[in-house]
């Protein structure tokens, strides 16, 4: 297993666009350390654009190297393609998918034969000049999916523990401060089932006004606002679950 | 795909026992149908016997007749051996782990060479005579691990959706009604997420204390108890979210 275990949550609502990546990578049991999964490749007044990866190490850093020097461009004497060139972002989610292809297939071809998994999936965000802010799930083919208002998030990794949350109280109109304890909230879920899953984490939040700043957060391994929000929301949980109603059947005069 | 979509889970607290299963089963798309997967297997005076189902409807059916007919003795002398004589839910969760490992060898050959999964996995819960509510899960090779009070639930089949909430608000001193909420919470949360898992939904609940009656409940299509627990569930999460303090980082002076 080479650094199979990520999970990756990127949301987009009116108000911006939050992505948070885990840092836990391993090779084995025994191997555990610490790997950056979320990159901000470009950030300057014109363009931003950040992606999170899940899946093989080995392909994601062939992909983001390749995609540092350039892909060629169509003829030899074209320029080469790269993320600081490219007009708009559906551009640079087909350039990421071209270069996810590419480095599955060279990786792919020395792996075959043996167990080793070159499967790779990748959050794409990010804007370009006067283009509002886009998200998109790149899957290992090259082919990708971008984020609507309807479902105002998309997930990588290991997602199914932290889906529910995000289904019921993310929506296309959530501030941007709660869409960050959405993220969190949706993390603990998930490091509480899995374990191979952990802080610390990274977040970037890129507000939609771009007056405002983009902030860049590492959640440490002890951070006082992860444990209290932790631990608040396994009360408020409860707290939920009291509050509503007792089943009909459970309130039979035979009494349970 | 033959019935591999599916949720159970089965709770055991101080106060009783609970399990809940969902009744869709589908062969392919388009030929959904309703399919009981819990079963009471004996329910007298002296002995309750429940088992819940997930994974491959035949090896199912193939290992509930044999339980039916009993199973051979050590020597063909030797009286059938079936639930309604085995001396502890031990010596059941035994002989269901026979039935299951047969029936799975005996249609894993025919299926040898398909791509159709003979793989089960079952939750067995009950009492004999004199002997506390015991609750256990079953894999398809037929060995078995038993419910703790550290954690005091089973889940089977599209288990990952619905296990944050049961981490969170079940514990061994769970009241019984609260249990049966938090298991219909877990549904809702799959069934969300999960087009293949959905009502009707079956429950049976076992209270401890033997003067209570045993009860067994189906929650229909449109069961106006469920939706109300699932809009209020809703609501509740994001009045919870609100309350948690906003992340420190999001109170920058700059404003977010």
């Amino acid at each position: 297993m080479e650094g199979v275990m990520t999970y990756c949550v990127g949301m987009l609502t009116e108000n911006g666009m939050v992505l948070i990546a885990d840092t836990r990578t391993n090779a084995g049991i025994d191997n555990i350390s610490v790997f950056k999964k979320l990159h901000m490749l470009v950030e300057n007044e014109e363009r931003l654009i950040v992606v999170a990866s899940a899946g093989s190490l080995s392909v994601t850093q062939n992909m983001l190297s390749s995609l540092e020097e350039g892909l060629p461009g169509d003829t030899p004497d074209a320029p080469l393609r790269t993320l600081h060139t490219v007009p708009t972002m559906f551009r640079a989610a087909q350039l990421v998918g071209e270069a996810v292809s590419a480095a599955r297939r060279s990786i792919g071809m020395v792996l075959a034969g043996t167990t080793i998994n070159a499967g790779v999936s990748m959050l794409l965000g990010g804007r370009i000049g006067d283009g509002p802010l886009k998200l998109y799930l790149i899957y290992d083919e090259g082919n990708f999916i971008e984020c609507n208002p309807d479902a105002p998030f998309l997930q990588i990794g290991e997602l199914k523990y932290g889906k529910p949350i995000l289904d019921r109280t993310l929506t296309w109109d959530t501030q941007l401060d709660e869409a960050v304890k959405v993220g969190l909230i949706s993390f603990d879920s998930t490091m509480r089932s899995n374990l191979s899953v952990g802080r610390p984490l990274d977040l970037i939040v890129v507000p939609s006004d771009r007056a405002k700043d983009v902030l860049h957060v590492r959640v440490g391994d002890d951070d006082a606002y992860f444990n209290m929000l932790s631990r608040e929301w396994g009360r408020l949980l409860t707290e939920a679950r009291d509050t509503i109603a007792d089943p009909p059947f459970m309130l039979d005069p035979e009494g349970v």
